[in-house]
Order: structure tokens, then C-alpha cells, then sequence
């Protein structure tokens, strides 16, 4: 049958299409989305986690580095947390093992949301409809950053993008791509560009030097895995950030120096893989890549329970 | 019959119930939605109409005064566009009439999102979602600040809240509120409260001085509509706010310098009526006020058309 042909087509190929995950906590997961858009996890009450991974434009915020608490400079790029589940860890040097483990990085952060794990539970733990959805949610009275973070990374693995053009043509929609897209697709592979992104998030299974044959030159202070091993090797060593969605996730690379898609994709030949694509290559692997956008999850915006006379204020200045 | 006699039961209060508003055109409207979410109508490509009247938490940022571009401190508490179009004229001071004059202020205010009208709509002009959506809204090619305004008035002429616990009560629904809280609604009428805060909007349709009869004390150099009229007697004197939501749109006053509603109604009593409220009648006018809460507009979370390869960068640093 066709299902059966097309199934073993994409079987075969080095990129898998995205599924929705089986498991998800949907009163959990619905916690958690209330908590994503809280600015009160901030201390000036006006940061959530959205205002850098927004989820309007493909979760993350399109700025170079990010702006953080008192309008501080981040130091690196922000990554999408679209299917950031299906990454083997979490942030560019993969320093937390796992969505939960990293929510609690952000909120805590003096340059981002610049709060604390105990001020932040004080906040919510003063918010009645708050304190009876973890009730609900827990089965047991009780606020804390473990909760809190559990609650946040639920939500989080609903963050996926199915039904991409790519992925209809993966699973045999043969007209979901344009021949154009096809030759960028096989440009893409037979050039090696799958060596490293590969699988369902098209990247984020594997950590790669970025400068492999050219060295990449910035200004940005981060060197990459070195920072979680201590191995001089690890030198700008880089969790390979997934291609999905990539058409908006603009800017790219860790630095967000690079502003363009095709930029980004003649760079990756030259430091990469040594090689120089023509203009019309790079145009059809850019193309190939657009074709990666996938559903963006859509949902009410939520409504979050006000404050009371007890919740501590925020204090945005000073 | 039932209805005729809940009818006339509210047309002799002084507070009417909210009402959707009729003539919406839902496309314009659609549009104005997302250029409302959308952070590059800013300068940083950070800040969004949504950051300062953040529509999970009643149309108001909760802080004493906005953050704005470069996270300066903005002069004057945000007060939610929740019902803005019910008011008689925008601002505290009302010096903007509409809703389509006032959306071209925060776009090109230094302090807030530091942009101006000519780069917002050149911006705009280079996203072909954008393109297309315009001229099939105003049924020809085109993106400029009229008709970037009119979009985001539209959208908020949609913002109403009906449907609160006290409009049912109007309605006929006798059982919507509590014996106490009718007994603060007495109250509010009986002390003087409705001389200033009646209609639709409880307020928002006339301009009285603060501190009518004893002095509000505020380290705020906002004077009222004096910056208007430059009459000496219109110092002080603000547009009265919407009493509607106002459990959530904590803090109070054009200052925000108070911090919790009951602290609010019992000022009030003072300043304009010269009434010591003890604590039972403040807590049952404050029980009153929070049946404002209406219905919230809720909505899918607007998805934004990425940017392209023409589109002017933010600069959310310098
Ligand atoms: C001030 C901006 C800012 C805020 C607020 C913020 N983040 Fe991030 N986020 C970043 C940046 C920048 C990184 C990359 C940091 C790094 O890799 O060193 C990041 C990384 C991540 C990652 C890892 C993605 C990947 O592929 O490696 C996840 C997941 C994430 N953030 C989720 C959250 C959550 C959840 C919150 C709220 C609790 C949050 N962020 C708040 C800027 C922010
Ligand atoms: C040897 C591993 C490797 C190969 C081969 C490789 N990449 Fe990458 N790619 C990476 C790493 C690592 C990064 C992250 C760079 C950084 O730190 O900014 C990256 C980043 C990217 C980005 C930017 C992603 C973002 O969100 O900023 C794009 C686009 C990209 N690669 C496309 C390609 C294409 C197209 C090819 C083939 C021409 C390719 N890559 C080949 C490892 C690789
Ligand atoms: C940086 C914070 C900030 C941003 C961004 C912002 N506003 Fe405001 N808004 C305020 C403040 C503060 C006021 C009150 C100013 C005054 O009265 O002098 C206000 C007033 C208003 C009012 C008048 C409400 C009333 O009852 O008088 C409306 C409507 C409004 N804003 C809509 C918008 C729209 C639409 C945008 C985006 C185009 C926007 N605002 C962007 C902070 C902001
Ligand atoms: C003479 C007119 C007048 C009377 C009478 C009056 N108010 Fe007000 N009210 C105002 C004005 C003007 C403001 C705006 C004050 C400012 O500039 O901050 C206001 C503000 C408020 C606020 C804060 C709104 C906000 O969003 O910050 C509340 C609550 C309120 N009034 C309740 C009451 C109650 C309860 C009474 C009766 C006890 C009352 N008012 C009587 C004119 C009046
Ligand atoms: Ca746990
Ligand atoms: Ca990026
Ligand atoms: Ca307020
Ligand atoms: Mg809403």
C-alpha cells in the first residue's frame, strides 16, 4: 500500500518526521503554560519566560543576544524552544540535562529574569487559583521551584511542530515539496550537511565544532562544551541546534551575527565542510530549509490569576 | 415578563452593562491583533503594544510605572485598554481622542517603544504576509501609520469585558452577586461614588479633580489635563478611570503608588467625599468592585510573519 511505500521511503532517510508526544500531563502541561507567560517569575514582574522564546515568531526572539532584567545584554543567541524536547540536552554548551533542570536556570539568572527559586514560589504561593492548580495538578498541597520547573517542562514537550511541508513529503505526500525544494534536500545530504543534522529535530542530537575546517571568528565571549567538561577539545564545541523552523528563528548562530538564512548556509559549507556553494546552491538548500516549518502550537492565551494584598511586589527598578 | 422587568431594574442604575460592540470588521481586526503583539512596531524589536497592556493580566503591565525602551521608567502607571473604547478620550489627561490617534503615540515615544511611524511601517512593508494582509483589509496595496492605527483601534474596540458577575445582576440575575456585595454596591451609590464612576465603563466618561476634597500627595509630576486645557483649574484633574477589571489592574492611581484596592476605595472616600470609610464598609465596597471582573476576551495567541532578508534590524542596544 502506499502508507507501507512511503514509511520505508522516509525510513531510509537521515530525517524523520516530528510526532507529537504520547505522554504529555494535559492539567500539568496546562500549569505549565500559565507559569511560561507569568512575568511574575521575573523580579520587575515584566519578563516570562515568552518574552525571549516568544511563541508569536517560533520561539525565540529574533534579537541577537537576548535583553534581560534592566535591559542587561545577554551573552548568547536564544534558542527556540520549539521541539526543544527532542534535544539531547539543553542550551548551546548542553549544560542541563533536561527541560526541567534547565527552567530552573532562567528565573534564577542575574542577567535574565534575575529572581530567586524561593521568592518566585513566595509569589505564586500567594495566588489562590495558583495554590489549587498545584494542589490539583500534585495531588498535594505545595509551591516549590520543583514543582514549578516540572510544571513549566510539561508544557514545554507539547512545544512541537508536526506537518511540515518536508514532513508531508516524508511520509508520502509527494507534491508537498517543489522540485526545487527536492534538489536542495539532495544537495543538503550529498553535501554532508546530515552528518550533523539528522533526525527528527534535524540537529540537536549530537554536539559538533562549529569551524571544523574554517575557524569562525566572533567577539563572543562563549567557547562552547569546554565550559561543562573542561576538555580543551570541547573549544568551541557547540550543541548542533536543530533546522526546524529555522526560517524564523532568525538570527543565527550562537552569536546571532549571522542574519540571513543563506548566509548561514554558505557559512556552514565553508566551516563545516570546506566547501563553497555557488549562489543558486545555497539558494536551494535555503529553500529545502524553509520547508521545515512546521504547525506552530496555537492556544488560547492564557489568563493568569491576579495577585493579592499578600504577593510580593515586583521591583523592576533597583 | 421577566426580561421587561430586569430591563427597567437597570436602566434606573446608574451603571450599565457592558455590551460587545456591533460593528466590528473582524478582518481589520484580525490584523490589529497581531501588529498589537508584534515587538517590531519597537525600536529593540523587543517591546510589543501586549508587553505594557499584557492581555493574560487585564490590559495593564501591574507595575507602579511601564518599562519602556532601554528599560526607562516610564512617567505614569498603564492603564488597561480592557473597555478603552467606551472612554470618552484616551489618557489620563485624555489628550488623544480616539483609539486610532492613541496607538501612534507609544510607537514613536522615546520612553516607551522608541520607534518611529515611517520606520514601523518600512518594517512592516517587508514582510509579505504583511503586504497581503493590508490590501485585503483596506482593499489596496499599502502599509502606513493611518492605517497601522486603524488596524490596532479596531482590534481594541474589541476588547470588552461583559458578562461580570455584576452585569448579571443587572440583567435580572439576582443570585449573581452576594447579599454583601450588593450591600457595597448600596453603599457606592449612596456615598457618592456614581456622581464619577457610572455608565457602561463605572467611569471613564468625565474629568474630576483628585483630591477634590483633601490633597493627594504624590511625588508624580503629572499634572492632569492642565497639559491639555492649560487652564490653572484643570490642575489635578484626571480622566475618572474604569472602575471595570479593577481587581486586576492593581496598582492604583495615575502613580500607581497604591499598592491594593482596599487602600484605593478608602483614599477615595477621603479625597472626593471626605468619608472615613471604616474597614467593614471599605471591604464591602471593595467586595463590590471586584464583581466587576468581566469576561476576558480570549483568543489564539496571534502567530507573526517572520521577517526577511530586507527587513530594518532592531537595535535593542544603542
Ligand atoms: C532574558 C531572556 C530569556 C528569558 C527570560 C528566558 N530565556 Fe530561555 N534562553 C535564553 C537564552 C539566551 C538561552 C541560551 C542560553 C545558553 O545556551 O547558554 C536560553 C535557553 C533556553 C532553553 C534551551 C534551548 C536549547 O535548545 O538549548 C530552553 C528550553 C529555555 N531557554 C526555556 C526557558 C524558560 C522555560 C524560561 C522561563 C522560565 C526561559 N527560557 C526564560 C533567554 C531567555
Ligand atoms: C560537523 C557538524 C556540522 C555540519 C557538517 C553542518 N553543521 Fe550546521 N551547525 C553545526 C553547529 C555546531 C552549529 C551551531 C553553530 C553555532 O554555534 O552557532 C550549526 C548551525 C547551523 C545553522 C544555524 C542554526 C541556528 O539556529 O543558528 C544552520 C542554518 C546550519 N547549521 C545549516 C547547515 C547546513 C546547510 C549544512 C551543510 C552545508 C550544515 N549546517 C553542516 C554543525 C554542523
Ligand atoms: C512602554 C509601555 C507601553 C507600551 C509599549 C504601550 N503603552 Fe499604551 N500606555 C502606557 C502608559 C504608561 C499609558 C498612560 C499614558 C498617559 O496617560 O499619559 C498608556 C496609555 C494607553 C491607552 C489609553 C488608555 C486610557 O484609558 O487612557 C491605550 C488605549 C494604549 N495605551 C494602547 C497602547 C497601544 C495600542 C500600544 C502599542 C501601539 C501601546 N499602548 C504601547 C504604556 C505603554
Ligand atoms: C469627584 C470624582 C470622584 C469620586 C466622587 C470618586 N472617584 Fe474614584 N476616581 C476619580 C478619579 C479622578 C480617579 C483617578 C485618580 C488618579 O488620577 O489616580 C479615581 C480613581 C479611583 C480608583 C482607582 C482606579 C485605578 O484604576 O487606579 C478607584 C478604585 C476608585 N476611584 C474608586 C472610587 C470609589 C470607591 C469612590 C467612592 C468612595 C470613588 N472612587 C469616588 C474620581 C472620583
Ligand atoms: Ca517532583
Ligand atoms: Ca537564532
Ligand atoms: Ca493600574
Ligand atoms: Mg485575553
Amino acid at each position: 500500500t502506499l502508507v507501507t511505500v512511503s514509511l520505508s521511503s522516509f525510513a531510509s532517510e537521515p530525517i524523520q518526521p516530528i510526532e507529537r508526544p504520547a505522554d504529555i500531563d494535559q492539567s500539568k502541561a496546562a500549569l505549565g503554560m500559565k507559569l511560561f507567560f507569568d512575568p511574575r517569575l521575573s523580579k520587575s514582574g515584566f519578563l516570562s519566560c515568552n518574552s525571549c522564546h516568544n511563541l508569536s515568531m517560533g520561539g525565540s526572539d529574533n534579537l541577537k543576544t537576548s535583553i534581560g532584567h534592566n535591559w542587561q545584554q545577554g551573552p548568547i543567541n536564544s534558542p527556540t524552544v520549539l521541539n526543544a524536547g527532542l534535544s539531547l540536552a539543553q542550551f548551546w554548551d548542553g549544560r542541563a540535562a533536561t527541560l526541567k533542570e534547565q527552567a530552573g536556570g532562567p528565573i534564577a539568572n542575574p542577567v535574565e529574569m534575575a529572581s530567586s527559586h524561593k521568592l518566585v514560589a513566595d509569589v505564586l504561593k500567594t495566588i489562590p487559583q495558583y495554590r489549587a492548580e498545584f494542589q490539583q495538578v500534585f495531588g498535594s498541597p505545595g509551591i516549590d521551584i520543583d514543582r514549578i520547573t516540572d510544571a513549566i517542562a510539561e508544557f514545554e514537550k507539547t512545544l512541537v511542530t508536526p506537518n511540515s511541508r518536508f514532513d508531508r513529503w516524508l511520509l508520502g505526500d509527494t507534491k508537498a515539496i517543489t522540485a526545487r525544494e527536492l534538489a536542495g534536500y539532495e544537495l543538503f545530504k550529498s553535501s554532508g550537511c546530515t552528518a550533523c543534522h539528522s533526525g527528527p529535530a534535524v540537529g540537536a542530537n549530537s554536539y559538533h565544532k562549529l569551524g571544523l575546517v574554517r575557524p569562525y571568528k566572533t567577539e563572543n565571549a562563549a567557547r562552547g562544551r569546554i565550559a561543562v567538561t573542561g576538555n580543551k577539545a570541547d573549544e568551541f564545541v557547540f550543541k548542533v541546534p536543530t533546522l526546524r523552523n529555522i526560517e524564523l528563528t532568525y538570527p543565527y548562530f550562537h552569536d546571532g551575527e549571522v542574519a540571513t538564512l543563506r548566509e548561514a548556509v554558505a557559512l556552514m559549507g565553508q566551516l563545516q565542510l570546506g566547501r563553497d556553494f555557488t549562489a543558486d546552491e545555497v539558494d536551494k538548500i535555503t529553500a529545502f530549509l524553509k520547508t521545515l516549518t512546521g504547525d506552530q502550537p496555537t492556544f488560547p492565551l492564557p489568563l493568569l490569576p491576579p495577585s493579592t494584598e499578600q504577593t510580593p511586589q515586583p521591583e523592576p527598578f533597583g
